[in-house]
């Protein structure tokens, strides 16, 4: 049954499997007026690419998006906007070897048991390449925060173990945290980040993490409970995320060990704006599901890569005999940086939709009085 | 924008306050065919009320469910099914004092911001309350699940730092959970757990903790990518309970620090059935989005019970002065105890509604062939 | 699979048998603010009550609604609105006969064959008592659009083939309809309907009619194209009411022998306004799928009522014989004068759905800027 | 707000403008296992193509569709259908005199209120050619209910007040419909049809008609009552398109002026197949919102193309002046020829969503039994 949309009012549908013709995604629910250009969707695309660095997988793509609707001289209309990015540079031939004996960790099995019918080559629709529709419409979400106010920023917090201290990042850090290929807000964390993928990964092993989103500026009164409620649709944008595995919002599982006088976040007036804050921030800016005005902090499991070098047990579907696999191809040894800009497209999808659903943004046009 | 609705096919929309006439919930899309009596109802609704044990606050109510509709000579009638709970037992005056001064890590704050008008008796519609329509919806779940061979199983796994050992308990020590106040499949840790509430109570705080969940039985192949993934929509039901503040699958935010070679599930035939299964469940039993026959495993942190007796620090909304504010009533001091339910009905709602949508229940009547 | 919801924003879902304890409607997605009583739904649900005139049947109950949430001081809050009528005047004996023999006409054969269990007793879901609920969605419905400047009323246009002139009749005879039991604009016209369904009832037939529904004061811009047009969502609301069979906007059918320098409707400035009009209304308000701003007029045929006392064919599902089957009880022998208000309704409901959509009417509180 | 998907489990998603880079759709939910070319669905597309005949405009694109993915080695997969046809034969230029001025009959006005920001390039969204993607999509969902025995046919009932007598035409008849122009079944009167286009035309007039569209072997027991009603999906389907101002389902509008002896369809037992079917079809196999087993019949009132040369009384925008506007361009004097291949897909669409949601479609694959 369909389940390749996301998202109520700003709604988003990706298509497209890792070695067919193209990629894309249809966003629907864009208010007119909006300026948007193909370049503003690159540059999102450009930052799901860390390049040949030493941690990332060799296959290079140019992903050049191509917007084919809904934006007409430079705004967007209302309509629909499709957008594609084609398929060139993969290898279907490596995956051959997989056709009959589901990769451990990966959707093979479950995919063949429910369609009957797979498509193996790289993992068809449930590849990493999928999330490039995520992030072209991601790209739009951010466009149309932007103009509110809002930002979102992703980066990694903790891999294979080496975690930031939180207290010791600014803003400012994170901002830059696409500078180093880890996405990491400690230049010095992320260079020991760097050295445990790239020893799991001589190994022929992988790494998992921890990547957080914040999104400042978000205005109280985003959430429609008791079921959309704004946790809850970001639980689920985040958690269909390939390779993620735990959401947290605020200070998470951590919570479960605090008492309440210390978890509960006190209200103060904010001296310059004379603005309700709260002192702490616990609540990752959610309270009653429902947006506090404070900063917005979610954070995922990301588990190891699945394809790993390593030889592993499976079955082979066809003679139903226990078979050991060694995945082959060129793979990324941890998931996070990919996942970085992943996260952030997501967030930003789930805020883009509330927005509108609190009527905050007007839905025919960004220039109506909201 | 409405939002109190959840499922697609198997629908649920839950209605009613803390401190109105009634809560309550309409089922939509339960197929024809089922035996349902409010029997079956009620016992699910007793599980949420702990008693007046030593951890639960005192507020008795008998909650009797009456089913209205949809039912007929004992059966479903593919009808919607509507259920009423009347509230009896609940002072609003002990609400009065909190009109203007939100408390810290409540809705109070959010819920006036957003709406204007707030409900301010006993926390309205963000009340813990709300949740007997989910419980009502997840006794109907459940039913249908059962004749699948599905179970659901919830339990608290860890109240104020104090965990189980998860090896050491078994299916049927979880199945006995409800048998002390604390929901603990672990007898010894229950005590325990039992007298850190009450130390926390004592000093007019509260504590957090973590709660299970398990479903046997479940098929492969439930779930539908990429959005409407089984553990994305397992992750919204979950968040979007009061308290809920983090969700993980399987090994969840563990897998963080462990390698793929390590958390990749291996997989084997299984002598007796002669099906594949993981030899490890890390991905506690999805894969891909999609349910590999394995138990399906979720946890959720509880932060610790936001009324507390300490003082805390707010801002009165009339004087926009910061006040110190003290929540007197009955509070539980935990609230795992009371979610455990809550969670396993949730749990069972999903299940029911991807069971539909993968074509394994047929939708018009139990009694077809599926 | 569920399909007792309508809407997206302003969110209807209704539930209840004829012949069960009750039937009722939750409401989700009322902005908060927005003064409502009981009183307000109690007077629409009279409207559906001719009483008992001469040409409708005697079933008579007071159908006392009650509100059990979602109101508060006498205003919404946001939260759902669950209302409830209890069922007390009906007799299930009368409906024994029909066990094993389906009404030709009537749903009991299709319900049968689609749930393989029936609640046989007046036509359970499929009866016109289930209207009860959509009538009392559309009192809140109203409420809302009128504090917007619209109005939404409907009349009786023909009935046995004696039609009102159209271009006889003002608006302030349509808002007089009520006055008369086939709500029937023109009094010497309703007096003919009268008697043509008395001469139909007392040969123990039943006649069929047509209804209009007009909207006034509807803004420019309502309306989501290309598939939830204004026209599109107004055409299945009205559809979905019990014994309509079509459904036309503006001209409507005659259209089909217009030519376009007929049909097309020209623009012209308004005088006093200053805004643009269209000098006709072939359009019925509706361009694009789009309101224009001037009435929305949208007609549904409706077709003659099925319970008749003449003899029929029909089969014993038993048996698989041919059976002849005469309908007793008591049924009104033209469902227009019953309709009138159901299908003002729905009207009411797809209007605020749509002012929600579009941004015209802030979807948390009708007190903020929109 | 979101308007431009379809469908709830069978899921189409439409995008492009009339003078955009490309127009497409996207079909989610489509099972896997179903044999699919592009073969498929260029026949249909082809179907919308009346070529330069004397009574369709000259605009002539190959309209050559590519299926980028959804589909593996001949057959679907699961995942969503994404199909794309390029834009290549239009000329804006046409336009820019209407840029200011809204034509009659059109959405030039309402998407200019509405959105702000207009692409008034050949009506953009509003265009004809937005039911490429319907089409196409009606392709996929043709040749599902294919496989289920279930044919969809659509043909010409009236153009220009010059009607078929329906008594007179055989399914075999209606089956030709194609071979000429008008794509009436009936030859003689299809030939007074062009004739009478012709003669519009050349006054620089338009003529409006109506279609049916007939569904043959569907099953009893698609449609989800109260809302979801089978009758009520066709009419939004159907009034989803542009240019169609009514829909009726069986003997529609002309039930208004029966008895209920007359309309009501008797039941009987087939001989040959043992089956209760209904004597007469009046109900248009549809009773309750429930297929009856007997064709489903659907008929749209299609008002007169609004593209004429004759003058016609406008606004400009800009001077909010009157001014007298001439529609230029190729346009099609008649548009049911084109609408029917349209209509025929969105009866499509509804009812291959349907028969999925009655569990008579398995969801996950065609090839695992319902």
């Amino acid at each position: 049954m369909a389940g390749n949309s996301f998202g109520t009012i700003f709604r988003v549908t990706t298509w497209g499997e890792s070695h067919g013709k193209a990629v894309g995604v249809v966003v629907d629910g864009v208010p007119a007026g909006l300026e948007l250009s193909e370049k503003d969707i690159q540059e999102e695309l450009d930052r799901r690419r860390p390049g040949t660095s030493r941690v990332v997988s060799g296959r290079s793509e140019p992903d050049r998006v191509e917007i084919l609707s809904g934006v007409f001289e430079g705004k967007t209309t209302g309509a629909p906007i499709s957008m594609i990015v084609k398929n060139i540079a993969f290898d279907s031939g490596a995956y051959e070897e997989i056709r009959d004996v589901p990769r451990p960790g990966h959707a093979d099995l479950t995919y063949r048991m429910k369609y009957g019918h797979l498509d193996h080559r790289g993992g068809g629709r449930a590849s990493g390449r999928e999330t490039v529709g995520r992030v072209a419409a991601g790209a739009v979400a951010k466009k149309l925060l932007r103009a509110s106010g809002i930002e979102v920023l992703g980066h990694t917090v903790e891999i294979a173990g080496i975690a930031v201290d939180r207290e010791k990042i600014s803003m400012e850090d994170i901002r830059k945290a696409y500078d180093n290929p880890v996405r990491c807000a400690d230049k010095g964390i992320a260079e020991r980040m760097v050295k445990a993928i790239e020893a799991a990964s001589k190994e022929g092993d992988s790494v998992g993490g921890i990547v957080e989103v914040i999104a400042n500026g978000v205005p109280c009164g985003l959430g429609e409970p008791v079921f959309d409620k704004l946790d809850a649709d970001l639980a689920k944008a985040l958690m269909s995320i390939g390779g993620v595995k735990g959401v947290e919002i605020g200070a998470g599982f951590s919570l479960a060990r605090m008492r309440g006088s210390e978890s509960n976040d006190g209200f103060a007036v904010d001296g310059k704006t004379g603005k309700i804050v709260t002192i702490t921030n616990n609540s990752g800016g959610i309270l009653g599901g429902i947006s506090t005005g404070m900063p917005v902090v979610a954070r995922i499991a990301v588990k190891p890569t699945s394809s790993i070098g390593k030889p592993q047990r499976s079955v082979n579907l066809k003679t139903m005999k226990e078979e050991t696999i060694k995945v082959g191809g060129k793979h990324d040894p941890c998931l996070c940086p990919r996942i970085v800009p992943v996260a952030e497209a997501m967030v930003a999808i789930v805020l883009a939709d509330h927005m509108l659903r609190a009527g905050m943004i007007n839905p025919c046009s960004v220039s109506k009085v909201r």
